[in-house]
């Protein structure tokens, strides 16, 4: 197999000089495309993603449909807590995700089983099928929720506006949480090192709920063991970037040491502001609001001009939308934000 | 009248010497209090807003009952834009208000009534009221929303998680949704100096959903507008205290210029950055996450005193949480945070 069809996005993530900025979108294998959701008519959320010949199938169809420059597997960062034991309902659109049994004490986190990557073979047979599918024209992007986001559903249950549950569990037994994230940092190492090894060439690592805590307890509870996977996958795996994906965070103290080798950055954060504050060594992702995708093409050229030209031309940036592109967005607008970053020289 | 038998909030705002924080709480009028529960049974949310009589007696409850040093006129950001002819549903608990005909177009905008301030009038004599039964014991807060914030349920309709709705119109139809802003700024400011005049000794605006759009999309259509009512009421009634409370925020970059004479801090940010980042002549307010008071009384007394050690004992600063405190939150709770900040000493 061969990634160097397109090499953009492994150029520009080690700093390399590129022509024009790759660009790929959060969840571009969804909702939005009428393709997936003629698959996704045969089954259902979670035997799509355990179904690698069908999850390879959607993890594609974007390339060829609006044309990314990388390939993320399509799964669920639900997957984990599910392999160490709990009941996961997933029914896409009423609600999201739900685990009917929560963890509510230290009991239930000693409960959950450990050395559960075996259980997740349907993902790797995903991404090596992918890899089969794709035969190298883009690179393919392997994921994992954090420990903090992924202990906020396992103890609140399922999302939240402000996810109160979690918060007063996190305030009230520290140390039972911190066993439930130390815990779940172990399993994530080996699920994303084997996703590598499965043919992943670049790993995202998304906490999606960073901002539900104060700047200070996110240190404390979320950075700390997002460091703590970062840096295993790292030691195991050098050679493969690996991205961290802090949604809601209000300042970058600290993020240089967190062990990734770029930032995700949210639709929030104004990224030249991003682009100051984290040193120039670090690779950036992001930020288009994914409801400027809601706007007239034209109003979507605008901003992603505008939000090209924040970066400075040297530093290494991945074109990519700020959080996961919205379900009702229209194909011909996720197209006109790929095709204007395609078109966008340097 | 007379404000002087507690006037620590007023001297805290203008820097002064105090032997303690003051402190008061962001809906402390509220659904925890099974006071409160008892007149909300007799009546619905806004029937309660409208009755200058039972909006005073709530609003003074607090003060009797868990001990605060100032008290908030019980009222709604939303009467502004009912007042301005939008058909306005509460039903407290249920999803939250809604407007049922959104604005849609440049048409529905101008079609907005204007010099709306006299329909208002049971919010002052609610004030007034208020006045009457403290007899001085503590200073009065009146507020409104900001701009910005009442925009985006004028224009989504409703709360909502990602206010798409409201962020393609500001997209789209940039020229359409400052004129809303620009209109709304201009009741604002006559609203909030009308509090003043019925006794109103501090004022707040918030801006509830600063945090929903892009950082320079905030600044343009947020806190530009924003500024033109903290400027002009400061203009109006330079003697009375504006604090602005944009929740959401990622930095404080041009706060300095925007008219307040000082800022409500929201709990996700760490209080020692914002006292950094601030100008020193800028008082702070805030920032308990509300979630803390769902946690044991030792866990509240220890987080609040962190909180209090987290601003420098010359700078003015008014405790309070980062958000309006939950509903399900025990009083008891509640009083051992106003009690912790009451017996610490600066």
């Amino acid at each position: 197999m061969n990634d160097q069809q397109n090499s953009l996005l492994l150029r520009s993530l080690r700093g390399e000089p590129v022509e024009r900025r790759p660009v790929w979108m959060m969840r571009q294998a969804g909702r939005y495309l009428p393709e997936y959701r003629a698959i996704r008519a045969t089954t259902d959320f979670l035997g799509l993603c355990k179904t690698p010949d069908l999850a390879a199938e959607v993890t594609v169809q974007p390339v060829d449909l609006v044309g990314v420059d990388a390939a993320i597997i399509f799964s669920d960062i639900l997957v984990i807590p599910e392999a160490m034991g709990m009941e996961l309902i997933v029914e896409e659109g009423k609600g999201g995700p739900r685990f009917p049994n929560p963890l509510r004490a230290e009991w239930d986190v000693d409960q959950l089983a450990s050395g559960i990557t075996d259980r997740l073979r349907f993902v790797f047979d995903a991404i090596a099928e992918t890899k089969r599918r794709l035969d190298g024209r883009v690179p393919v992007i392997g994921f994992a929720g954090a420990p903090l986001t992924l202990a906020a559903y396992m103890i609140e249950g399922q999302g939240s506006k402000n996810f109160d549950t979690f918060k007063a569990f996190l305030f009230a037994q520290p140390a039972a949480a911190h066993r439930l994230l130390e815990k779940l940092a172990a399993e994530l190492i080996d699920y994303l090192v084997e996703q590598t090894r499965a043919g992943a060439n670049m790993l995202q690592l998304f906490d999606t709920w960073a901002g539900v805590l104060p700047e200070e307890e996110y240190r404390a509870f979320g950075l700390a063991h997002a460091s703590a996977v970062l840096d295993g996958v790292r030691r195991a795996v050098p050679d493969v970037p690996i991205l961290y994906f802090p949604k809601g965070v209000r300042s970058y103290d600290g993020f240089a040491e967190s062990g990734a080798s770029g930032f995700g950055i949210d639709w929030q954060t104004d990224l030249r502001r991003a682009a100051q504050e984290l040193p120039d060594t670090f690779p950036l992702q992001g930020n288009l609001d994914p409801t400027v995708l809601l706007t007239p093409p034209e109003q979507i050229r605008r901003r992603t001009q505008q939000m090209l030209a924040k970066v400075p031309s040297g530093r290494g940036y991945v074109a990519n939308l700020g959080h996961g592109i919205l379900p009702n967005t229209p194909v011909e607008n996720a197209q006109a934000f790929i095709q204007t970053v395609k078109e966008t020289a340097i």
